[in-house]
């Protein structure tokens, strides 16, 4: 059962050779999010996946983290924190840089979002390299919260991003391997 | 009973004075949404505004409204469009800019993401001035597609967004005046 209902997830999930630059394969999330049936199916899959939580926030990485992890987080009756690039949110923030492939970036999270005792969920559309996701982790945990596991609705598997995500189980619902 | 739960709401709005520059007074939703109760109302307040709607879609405009109207779409059944700034969404758009305070910005919608005979719901956290959430209309008419609604969290009352806000009715939860 749960294999059809990923099956149609991932026909609408669109593939865009070459975006944002030549050699990449961009996947494209958008006609899943406008196929109601398929939005619906994703959000309950993942809510499945997080089946017997005891987290009490769904971080939710920008931009197309917010789109999944809000609708998770209403679902699920949690609330929801974000985890914004460096300089978006708006009041005292803890941060942390990482790198990628060119150069760097940093993420950031309201420094009273969590607290010790907190269990979260990390949510994002899709788990690369885990550069992101892994530095979000790492931000939940630095303010003494618990990460009980990441979510995501796209996986590319080669690229071992799993490998740089540590604290919680990881889970996602649509694999990609060979890029 | 409504307005209890306005006040709840309200009490979740964080004013952060003085941010992103002197003389604006940030409205800041993040404690609402971490707020599993005052988030859920908020969704569930903004679903009774769609009381009977005969939308097909909602169009979150980036990023805050990415969050609001995310948990909207799920909690109604509808498909999910975002309206992104310029150069962020992958595929085919249709693009248009408009004047801020200091410069201009652009939005744009994915060109296969509305047609003829579609209605949507516009949502995003705050209106303003009504720049941005106008030009998003703009874009999903241009389309060919009909607003049935416009749908805020919070409005910025005095600075008269409403009036730039044309082919649906407009609605908010919080209103503040005197800025």
């Amino acid at each position: 059962m749960d294999d059809q209902r990923i099956k149609y997830i991932e026909s609408k999930i669109r593939s865009i050779p070459g975006y944002p630059k030549p050699g990449i394969n961009f996947r494209d999330i958008t006609p899943m999010l406008h196929d109601r049936k398929a939005f619906a199916e994703c959000i309950g899959l993942l809510k499945e996946k997080a089946n017997g939580t005891k987290a009490n926030y769904i971080v939710g990485i920008d931009a197309r983290g917010f789109i999944i992890g809000s609708a998770l987080a209403y679902s699920l009756g949690l609330g929801f924190i974000p985890a914004r690039k460096k300089g978006k949110l708006p009041y005292d923030t803890v941060s942390m840089g990482y790198e990628m492939e060119y150069g760097s970036a940093s993420m950031e999270i309201h420094s009273d979002a969590l607290k010790k005792g907190d269990v979260v969920i990390i949510v994002d559309d899709l788990l690369a390299t885990g550069g992101t996701a892994g530095t979000v982790g790492k931000l939940v945990e630095k303010l003494g919260a618990r990460i009980e596991s990441y979510l995501f609705v796209i996986e590319l598997v080669d690229l071992k991003g799993r490998e740089k995500l540590d604290g919680g189980r990881v889970a996602s619902l649509v694999s990609y391997r060979g890029e």
